[in-house]
């Protein structure tokens, strides 16, 4: 790619996904409050955090934000109050994915807008890093590849999907060569030692025309049952709300199952950016501020003679003594205590109190 | 002692000390509800239990209940609900330690009744082997000595404080020829080893008029001190409540160093009555039901893979994974996560929340 193959650099219309519901922070996250809406790390909530990290007028259009309903009034207003309204907050009736909710942001932005999709509850330290290398895809985007950017792996990580890098097509970016699903510790360790694959941080930067012409081509039904949904969609103010009978009845998809395992253009610009997805306590307390004993605190809490631990509330006074290597954290009225190496079996209990039907869940 | 001296059996006065204020289990136990307020280990709470275990009427007169100025509602109405009401409600005005609660009671009492001290907060498993132990004492006790209630070491423990015996006076019943103080590890093993030491229970039986004599003989400050302040009760129904300056002006003493180090004609009767002050979550661990798995759980928890750990709460749902050896307790506003080895620790948690005058405490 050279210079005079460049197009005009113009607005990049930022679409904030934020449906998600995970229970990995659980109790700190809920179903009505999930990973997004909080305050894991600095001043601000994720969410604000995301939108602001896209806020620059001169390279973004205002955001497009994809939020359930239930947490629709909580998006606006966190945006709000940290001064990065959202230019349109696309309500979804129930969550059908990604594959889905970038199909509606990208429909009413209009084919030819760029859009950068990202999660509304992933952690970037290197913002900058970040926005240099969303700089360095444009021209592949405008030029109608699919752009995921790739986040180097650090660990042999079995919680992310892995993107295999193929040719180089332009400095610094490649043709994505194949999806992998979430590798065992065995297939990840060799990932690590061989190089060339990148975590799937689940970010993408493409024209939304190109979007949909490669979801219409893998996952016709999924195409046509968006569009017909956003045809009857309902908008008051900058709100937008599919039909819930036809949105309900599309296909709850990845975008990665659906398209970009599969489509032909489909690019990986690695970066280099302090990147977590934040999936459970102990990548909270890896991420977070310690003291020098190790432990992160958080909230009221008096932490005596431990290490490496999380302490955390968010209501009671917690007092830990001479603990090692441990999450507790606490809520008004629920409490969580697991060794952080064990952080990943959270799902166990999430179940358990799903399958009870915990009101506290 | 044979049985022509044997005085007539006459029923005992029991006098419940309920002016403890622990913080030894904290955050259950708090300034204005102590351990002796709370039902730790069954149905009822260790005051009520103390209560009912010398409430045949046979053997026992109502008890005088000595008991701080800020529980005395919650002391009455327990006992009231447990079907043992006090016979007596000797209120404090302040704590002055066991001395001077002790011979409010003797003074109320007079001096001829035959008095069974115990602390309102002690569990014991065995209570038909307590009352034998009882029984057998009081020909001594109403000969006039001071009888101490032995408990047979099971471990080097360094938190009691040890009765040494002495000569054989009857049948079970030895001189007791020291007391010692909370011993270091190494002197509680000689002692273990070496036998013939009991642990100090607190637990007593005595005349009242020998308790009034020996106190003073031994500290006739306090013994006047007290009497002063009995002079001037107010007595409103079943409540008799000390002069609140005659008695703040009384040395806060403990029986054993004010009397029981010095006096005469002391007495140590061993009883083996599965005995235990829970003084610590660790001590309460070992004296609670336990599944499988060694967990004692108690209020909503779900313990996952877990072993041999203390999970209770009053309030908030706990989950606790994979923890082992550890206590946590949690209530609507405190949080406490601490290994059960380190259970002693409290005090220094405790101390620090004292410091900053916490209201959880």
């Amino acid at each position: 790619m050279n210079d005079a193959a460049k197009p005009e650099s113009r607005r990049i219309t930022p679409v904030i996904l934020s449906g998600g519901a995970g229970t990995r922070l659980w109790p700190l996250s809920r179903k009505a409050r999930p990973k997004q809406m909080l305050a894991l790390t600095g001043a601000g909530t994720m969410l604000a955090t995301t939108a602001a990290r896209v806020a620059d007028p001169d390279r973004f259009a205002p955001p497009i934000v994809v939020a359930g309903a239930e947490q629709a009034d909580e998006v606006e207003q966190q945006l709000a109050a940290a001064g990065t309204p959202a230019g349109k907050l696309i309500v979804e009736p129930e969550g059908r994915n990604t594959a889905p909710a970038i199909a509606l942001a990208a429909l009413n932005a209009g084919e030819d807008a760029l859009l950068l999709v990202m999660p509304s509850d992933h952690l970037i330290g290197d913002a900058e890093g970040f926005l240099e290398a969303v700089a360095a895809a444009a021209p592949l985007a405008e030029a109608g590849w699919l752009v995921t950017f790739g986040v180097k792996p650090s660990r042999a990580e079995t919680g992310y999907g892995y993107i295999r890098q193929g040719r180089q097509i332009a400095p610094g970016a490649h043709a994505a060569e194949r999806f992998v699903e979430k590798p065992d510790a065995a297939t990840a360790a060799v990932y690590l030692a061989e190089g060339g694959y990148h975590w799937n941080a689940g970010i993408f930067l493409f024209r939304a025309g190109a979007y949909l012409d490669a979801l219409a081509a893998h996952a016709p039904d999924i195409a046509a049952g968006v569009r017909e949904a956003m045809a009857k969609a309902e908008t008051t103010g900058s709100r937008i709300a599919p039909d819930a009978h036809l949105f309900g009845g599309v296909r709850s998809q990845s975008i990665d199952h659906t398209v970009m395992e599969h489509a032909a253009r489909v690019a990986v610009v690695p970066v280099d950016m302090d990147w977590s997805d934040v999936g459970s306590w102990q990548a909270l307390h890896e991420v977070s501020a310690r003291d020098e004993s190790g432990n992160a605190v958080w909230g009221e809490a008096l932490v005596l003679d431990s290490a490496n631990s999380l302490v955390r509330s968010d209501g009671p006074l917690v007092v830990a003594i001479g603990v090692e290597g441990v999450a507790i954290v606490a809520t008004a009225d629920a409490v969580l205590v697991v060794p952080l190496k064990d952080a990943q079996r959270m799902h166990e209990a999430v179940a358990l109190l799903r399958e009870r039907r915990d009101p506290r869940l």
